[in-house]
């Protein structure tokens, strides 16, 4: 098979920025073979409030009105069951956003913050707004990149079973560990799964800045089990990018020293999975995990959405095209993933 | 114990480069405590012959001829059992660097290549040459730069086994692993130990390409058992920084978009040992680590080398100093490690 027609797709994990950035994103997401995307709330300050999830709204629709933009909050203390429940209300915020304190104390505090929300919890429950978990553990003197996302697990089990009618997103998940936690769980909890994390093991990512991401990309067995989790038409497996554009400046080390962590897929989103599914032989699988499953877990139709979401696209190996070396311009150029690689070519149906 | 007063330090295994960076970095051997070096042959091209390793050597001297170099050959097809004969007959050389192949092929033709090496693994046990191994195996689908050195052991046994009268050092021994391999070994096996792999773990060197190197930090409990080994009085573990200059545009990677593997350490060697040491109330062990045991395990003085080692060092907690920013100058800057912290202080006795 070397060409596939497909519903336009859905990612459920997209950064989108602000500003510039946010300019030279966003037109993006179409090319990338996208029509409705999920957009993550850590701007600076981060989007606590519903007013300031439905501006930001307001400021992407402004860039490409063609797109669907469902949005969510940060958790953090400004987060209330009031404020759930006015979320609940609006047409553009369907879920609050866990992330973890990234601070190197011991992961028992971790999970003593998470109690703390309980009441949010349950009211997100009782409005039906999905809880996107980063899971990841504080670093401590046993837990590391490597390992901070299996000893976050409990914690997951912990809130499902507190609260087994919430719908729960186990965000960018990228162990064999976390595949086999989500399949445990109920018909409420699934799992995003990026197009990087398919391609990617630490060796990858040791020496190559722009692989560099956090949760950081762990061991080929774990690589192995996300594709298969990925391809399996398991349902509660569905596509969300992660797409994180940073300057890159920021990913060299220029600018501070330190090495940004994210991998910017926005604008061949679809090709990277395809390429990945390919290989894998299993295109024929693409459709559920790229377009189908995370609609229906967000409840796209149901909740009345996606009247602007639609299109078909066409995917081709051959030729296929060879991604870009940088998009944007200046100091906001960034370096797309496999830059200068051969992967699968996109064009949306007229 | 705020001030103690030590022999000048012996670091096993330095680059020292050539050309323009060989003039920063040779003169910072002296300044960081060291009075002796064991000096890693990865040129390129490689020291391969006896004339290289005599010809590096005196260029060696002509900048510092107060410092005593100790040689060591590449070992590839070029060394022969009659390269070791000429080799022992010098004052300058001292053992055979091996390498690992380096490409992503399995690791039973790693394996393979050690055996074809035996007759010069013989020859330098009857010469008495010393074999620096970097023990690392080749990564596959699974072997990873976590587990390349724990799957490296079963090789340094079957060395050691074939050829128990060869002295071999397990260069920067990174793991728990490695310290227990080569404890169980018998006394003709050695391994040196970094400074820098006392102070990290993978999530100090996963966003900060300064702490990057090959072997790769790994586990918190991996540095406890270096500290441990490091500061336990057994003299089957000694000094070698592996300090690594690198270009500071090569480490950032805006020269090639990737990040040169090495930590600089070599201006502040003895220093950062004194910090870590003091951090784990063992500075009264410095002097058999940084000073005593790998001249014994070398045999300095029975091989009639050390005329010009020697020399005293005062090494004091208080005020200590600040680790300089970088070291160099133009293209040929080098950031060392921790620059911008305070670390112990380091004087030459009168």
């Amino acid at each position: 098979m070397t060409s596939i027609e497909l519903p336009a797709a859905a990612d459920f994990h997209v950064h989108l920025r602000d500003g510039s950035m946010m300019e030279t994103v966003v037109p993006t997401i179409k090319k990338g073979g996208v029509s409705l995307v999920y957009v993550m709330p850590n701007l600076v300050p981060p989007i606590t409030t519903v007013e300031q999830a439905l501006s930001y709204h307001a400021r992407l629709q402004a860039i490409d009105s063609s797109v669907t933009y469902m949005m969510t909050l940060y958790l953090s203390p400004e987060i209330t069951p009031a404020v759930i429940a006015e979320a609940a209300k609006t047409n553009e915020i369907f879920g609050v956003k866990s992330y973890p304190k990234g601070l190197t104390t011991n992961s028992e505090s971790g999970v003593v913050s998470y109690t703390q929300y309980y009441p949010v919890f349950a009211a997100m429950e009782e409005h039906d707004l999905v809880l996107n978990l980063h899971g990841e553990s504080p670093s401590s003197e046993t837990t590391t990149v490597l390992n901070a996302e299996e000893t976050f697990l409990p914690t997951l089990f912990d809130i499902h079973e507190k609260f087994p009618k919430l719908r729960i997103v186990l965000e960018h998940c990228t162990t064999a560990a976390a595949v086999e936690a989500v399949k445990k769980c109920g018909p409420t909890v699934a799992a995003t799964i990026t197009a990087h994390h398919l391609y990617l093991t630490i060796d990858q990512w040791a020496d190559n800045p722009h692989c560099f991401c956090k949760p950081v990309a762990k061991l080929p067995s774990d690589r192995a089990a996300l594709v298969k989790a990925a391809t399996s038409g398991n349902p509660k497996f569905f596509l969300g990018t992660d797409s994180a554009p940073h300057p890159k400046s920021a990913k060299v080390g220029t600018a501070t020293g330190k090495t940004a962590a994210g991998v910017f897929t926005q604008p061949y989103a679809v090709q990277y999975i395809a390429t990945a599914f390919d290989r894998a032989g299993r295109v024929d699988m693409l459709k559920g995990f790229a377009c189908d499953f995370g609609r229906a877990f967000y409840k796209i139709v149901e909740k009345g959405l996606g009247s602007k979401d639609g299109g078909v696209i066409v995917l081709s190996k051959d030729p296929g095209v060879v991604v870009v070396d940088t998009i944007g311009a200046g100091e906001g150029v960034v370096v797309p993933f496999h830059a200068g690689e051969k992967i699968w070519g996109l064009q949306w149906k007229a």
